[in-house]
């Protein structure tokens, strides 16, 4: 535990030894259990869409060039040939120089090329209708394929599935989807203090709040998490538990423990099991003593016990490799979202370390937010509680300077 | 559905006819099923947290007095009284002029008020401990009750339990939470020209796409989707469907029909089965011909059978109407979370509405994302895929310029 007995590895190293790590096989799940998963393979059309031309207004269905340019001094006027009701394709074309009533969303008869809106006409009975306005070819019509387009690829490999493709998948009429496989993710705490939240504890005792933490994080990132008893803080109970963990889940989180010679009991253990050390310390602060390790392929992360220091590291580092490991090609590439804030006031930063600083927010109507530093001590609760955000000094500075526009990631 | 036969309400007005609706009664869930809920009552510190003074770092615990201006070249010499394991709070006081080697977490003998870290000791053997820095009293540990004091309100009625203040809860061990009922929302949408996703359309009729769009934004708002069958698109059609789900669902959602007189099916059904109609239009585009109602108390809206529309209403109106069901006390006033970017080219809004604008976002180092305007007909589908986000145009502005700094809600 003690900073100075290993070598941290800056957080950019990091994120490079968490990229190695294989996304998982892919699944099929039914279209309406896929939000939020990530497409396995491109998605082509099988067919057009839409079908054929389709209204994108209430009007009358004409060919362009018959209405060009009328106007309300000079409409033109064409013959009503037909009534288009909705849900049938009409089977006879439309007849030079005469026009179809149509809705939105029918499909136009051969011939049309356009729809004139009805408030830009009228009904001038016994089938004349009266065209104020021109339309360019397509205008308020869909084409057959313009939506999509036989063979076309519609959505990529890798994209993530937000209600509008859901959507577009179901048009598609693609209601079984490959997706990658959600993590399974072991959830394990140790040390010696911990009896569980539902216990009372001994004085001298405290409740684990990691498990429960790490776990509603696990699933906040759409991964499945399974909270493990708490682990014994001593070498065969840690092995155990580890070797239990990482035989039958797809990423384990080991957070603690508090002892002196725990963050040992960690290596040993993983030593033992035939693990690969990746790392062992990261430049970031909170969450220094970090370990990664590989068993099997698959990633362990050693989390430090203290509450703070493990949720930025869940954050900065746990949730980007679950979204990588159920195939999200963009887990560590993408931007992470962030929203403007003016600092309060300064604040200082160990150079050579990444600092995430949380901070509360303070709305003002039309400015920019106010971002001020939540103070307290490390292994306060509360201070998580206050934030809204974390903002991030590189390791390169020493600080920022209040009133600076910084970038606030929500947490 | 013509748009000159209902008075549009504005978006404000909608959004205080939705406050009408009262958040659903609260239930008890355990702890690890809280996630995203909201706090059905105030939380108050059963018990102080910490139970007694705890060290925050490993090193010596001392009496912050007796280390006043110690130095490297100035050190103070304690001797060591004990050695304070993990997990127990020490029955003996601290006797003065001596301290107690200590670890992150181990509770304080009585007497200690201060912790030095390690760095800042050396341990002469013998029992003699150089301290060569001096602490304030209070550094380095927590005192009793300073993350929570017992009976203190720790977290108010209304908030909405991210990771951190699940955290809080299993610490207080609070392993059952009162919370807002999630709400369960009825799905329907109606359509002569809808088959289900699964079925092959037969020439002029396509596939349901709201009805799996709409349900996978009820679950992004942490609601429960209920699927219903496709709707006939007729009055008896209509009138079965929402009285069934209205009598089992805290929201019901009707999108479409495309059919003229559909929209008046759907008035019609509603004042058949005695709810009050709200509003009948709301001054946004897309999304006018939306219609709120209310049945036995609970809302019913109905939205436009168009998917681009249907989805933009379900984010601005319909997401934070969940919310405030659940008991999110501050659904209709949070501001919503948006970042900035430059606006690619100039776009026209029709005044006296409020307009939501598909963006798409394209990053640029160094420099603020440049939106561009997703241009595209409406019932377009891809319009949606390709956008990141959306601007909104106040319904008094006749559009904004290229090259403006706008606030972008991701979608």
């Amino acid at each position: 535990m003690r900073e100075g007995f290993f070598r941290a590895v800056s957080t950019a190293e990091f994120t490079k030894l968490l990229r190695t790590f294989p996304p998982l096989p892919a699944e099929n799940v039914p279209l309406d259990a896929a939000r939020g998963r990530f497409l396995a393979g491109d998605v082509l059309a099988g067919e057009d869409l839409p079908a054929a031309g389709r209204a994108a207004m209430d009007g009358y269905a004409v060919r362009a060039a018959e209405v060009f340019g009328a106007t309300e001094n000079s409409p033109a006027y064409l013959d009503l040939a037909m009534d288009i009701p909705i849900g049938i394709i009409p089977d006879q074309p439309l007849p030079p120089g005469r026009c179809a009533r149509i809705v939105t969303g029918a499909f136009l008869p051969q011939g049309a090329d356009a729809v004139v809106m009805v408030e830009y006409t009228e009904d001038l009975g016994a089938g004349a209708i009266e065209i104020r306005r021109p339309v360019p070819p397509g205008e308020n019509m869909l084409f057959a394929g313009e939506d999509a387009a036989l063979g076309q690829r519609i959505l990529a490999a890798g994209t993530r599935l937000r209600p509008q493709e859901i959507g577009m998948l179901a048009a598609l009429g693609q209601t079984v989807v490959a997706v990658g496989r959600r993590p399974s993710v072991a959830v394990l705490s140790t040390g010696d203090e911990l009896v569980p939240a539902s216990a009372t504890p001994r004085p001298g005792q405290i409740r684990d709040v990691n498990t429960h933490t790490l776990s509603a994080m696990v699933e906040a990132a759409g991964a499945e998490p399974h909270a493990f008893p708490l682990v014994p803080d001593d070498l065969p109970g840690i092995t155990a538990a580890l070797a239990d963990a990482t035989a039958s889940h797809d990423l384990t989180l080991l957070s603690g423990g508090s002892s002196v010679g725990a963050r040992d009991f960690t290596l040993d253990a993983l030593r033992g099991l035939g693990a690969d050390i990746l790392a062992h310390g990261v430049a970031i602060s909170p969450g220094k003593p970090t370990i990664l390790a590989s068993r099997a392929g698959r990633p362990v992360i050693g989390l430090p016990g203290q509450v703070t220091s493990a949720q930025v590291v869940m954050a900065v580092f746990g949730a980007p490799l679950l979204a990588h490991l159920a195939g999200d090609v963009a887990a560590f590439d993408r931007p992470v979202r962030t929203f403007p804030a003016i600092l309060s006031r300064n604040i200082a930063s160990k150079q050579g370390r990444e600092d995430h600083v949380r901070v509360r927010l303070e709305p003002r109507p039309g400015e920019l937010p106010l971002a001020h530093p939540v103070l307290g001590k490390s292994g306060l609760l509360k201070t998580l509680l206050l934030a809204d955000g974390l903002i991030v000094i590189p390791a390169d500075l020493e600080g920022y300077a209040g009133g600076l526009e910084v970038a606030v990631r929500p947490i």
